[in-house]
């Protein structure tokens, strides 16, 4: 190993930010390709969401390689319950790198909606006028709604994907990006059915707001009585990843 | 090479039982998803579930590094009938290590099949009242019921994944885990039909109990004289691909 | 590293003229078999329209190794806005080299919608026997026609496509040409649903131009009004993304 | 690189009869699970088609290793129309190993087929009671027969195929078998709507073999009339690929 630079505050904060916008533009256009009238994939089925997602994470790694790629508050708190030493090479955890990577992620999820909002324009418009609800493309939400048993859908979703990520270095292969995508198109083909397995909060909550603030026709409701959910069960999932992972891994 | 440490027993028991147990929770949800009512993935094709389960594995193996990741005991059959010297870099093949493995990857299934009731609670619910079947999530079972030739399906397909899993090795590549995630992908597409591709006992065996003791409402039937045919099929079908490989590989 | 040795212009040619080829052959033989009549996947979904056109790029690239397979003048545009030293190892860029690359890209795509013609000349004669439009088949057109939020569409889609590949260098993996097929499968997925994601005006403009050229009965428009948008908006996302590579990256 | 070992034209033999068997076990698979009354995944899609055979061809390259996994006529035939040297590490190009490639690949794709309907075995009963044929589960055929243009298909098919394959070596990644997994899945998804891409004489002409001798009840045809069309066409694309390969690649 060479000798790692320290990687300044200010390119950790880019970095996540535009790796995560990246992430929610994506992410959320899978949905809206989906849900959103007259578009080429409305109607497609939950493998391409599934897909979508995965392939949105590996871009966005990609983009955010100089701050690790975390793209995810649960990621960065799992990091954290593990004692990590550094949060990437050249990033030493404290108070400070902690709270510019949180900011960092929802600013790049708020962006990231806002792009995604603007490459479907027409069809958001188009789905005013016809009536269909729009919250889903931006933000997650339940099939059978009862809070505490979707708390322990994204509790489990999330810990997988976070305990997974922080043993992935003890196999080696050079699947790079690769590994976490396909990590999240397992965890949204088999424990999306009841969430939409947010398992992210940045993901979940800018978007919500970018929701609630956008000139969008006849929206119904951005749903703020569900969004404490996939917030607060990744975050909790995150961490228990993280205790796992010191313990067992 | 470095010297390898030899690995406590102890270790391979987490290992494979945590491994496994991702591999069940993972693959049950995936079906979970399409089966139960109210998912999002409800009705999905026979894709997802591929993927499903080949992701599933994928994501196990990365929890199972320090034991090799077998997670399936007819692949730990299939290494003993090859005369493998050892099942994992420092783990001898011994009886106490064939026992920890098996016990280990029953307890696992046993786990995952329990955490993935966890997740889909509100819908296995919804099954009941519904009358939706749900012993499908669990465990397999055939499309045409005819027990010698749902067993030579097994047999074939165990053999196909087991084989090709032993001479893994011999062709260079860095895939690591996405290799095996891809074989599965293929038997399930492929072989899957007839009898739903248990491929693994583990798998099979101990969501089979779990459905058989949760407190699911109208529950059908947990279809246990169907339950040695995914037991003895994968365990010979394994056992015939690690004297194949011994002989040809 | 080795020296590299120069690259001769006419290597340069051929090499991306043929990628481009067969990729164009590809991505719009995806569409032929989803859109035409009679042919073995009408009616599938847009993910096989994803995956067909991100495998396609898979393929072109290894055809164009010499070259370094941009395949697209949105990459050589937005190599060239990042002011890069070298189009690839041992070409320069210089006035000469950049029209080679374009020129190329142009024919290529020219000759592999031919070739895509010829593969499924049965099944476009049936679509003109059956009224069935054939240029979605060689170009994009829009779902909800409005040249300008069109256009902000293709810039947001090339942009993603151009910055990720342009800083794909800096995370380490071994994927090569799968990383950028599954970059392109995200796009398709994520981003395709309004305007078809051209993302590449030699995979659009030249397509069009055969599809006028061609002998195909009954056509009924080849859509000319629209075909600046997927020339135009392609470069300039691709430019940004050259300047946001070398500002941010 | 160190010096290679001659092999021995027995296990050339043995290499690519049980991986070309492999391959037309899953592939004709799953045409199977997808054809076939009552299997799992009956009525599903062109891409669950297109991965199954992508997929297939995978897992038997691991388990051809030993002979380069050819697999296919049209590689053997591509190969020695570039004037290789060698088919794989320590087999020289002569007429003895020539024909040993060719007849292991149709004996292999004999028994694969043979194993396929062992798999399949009641499904392609209740296949024969309730009157679907099964012709196309073993072999191709043409959506519009029209042999001259369905040949025409068949060459442009498989000439992307050997000439991809023959400029892999070109571009470095670690991909190993998933690359031409990923061009047979391309293949599939873009050029196989019009013939179903036999793309390989051995995994065409054999299984129409089995389908003749088999007792399946109510068989329709075997379709020989067409039989030379997916023999005929991959031998042409693959050498007009190996003289391609080698005046430009």
């Amino acid at each position: 190993m060479n000798e790692v630079t320290e990687v300044a505050l200010s390119t950790v904060f880019m970095s996540e930010a535009f790796g995560t916008a990246i992430l929610v533009l994506l992410g959320c256009g899978v949905v809206a390709n989906v849900v959103l009238p007259r578009t080429k994939g409305n109607g497609a089925d939950w493998l391409l969401i599934s897909f979508g997602w995965g392939l949105a994470v590996f871009s966005g790694v990609y983009v955010a390689h100089a701050s690790g790629a975390h793209l995810n508050p649960a990621v960065t708190i799992g990091m954290l319950a593990r004692h990590n030493a550094e949060y990437a090479p050249g990033v030493t955890i404290t108070p400070a790198s902690t709270v510019v990577y949180l900011v960092a992620q929802f600013v790049g999820g708020f962006v990231g909606a806002l792009v995604c909002w603007l490459a479907y324009k027409k069809h958001f418009d188009a789905a005013g006028e016809e009536g269909v609800a729009t919250i889903g493309v931006f933000s997650t939400g339940p099939e059978i709604r009862s809070y505490g048993w979707n708390f322990v859908t994204e509790v489990i979703a999330t810990f997988v994907l976070v305990y997974v990520i922080l043993v992935f270095g003890e196999t080696p292969s050079e699947l790079g990006p690769l590994a976490v995508a396909m990590l999240v198109v397992a965890i949204g083909a088999c424990l999306g059915g009841p969430t939409g397995y947010a398992i992210n909060p940045a993901r979940d909550l800018s978007p919500r707001l970018v929701h609630t603030l956008l000139p969008i026709p006849n929206k119904v409701s951005s749903d703020w009585s569900y969004s404490w959910v996939p917030v607060l069960g990744p975050l909790v999932g995150g961490a228990l990843a993280g205790v796992a992972a010191m313990v067992i891994g």
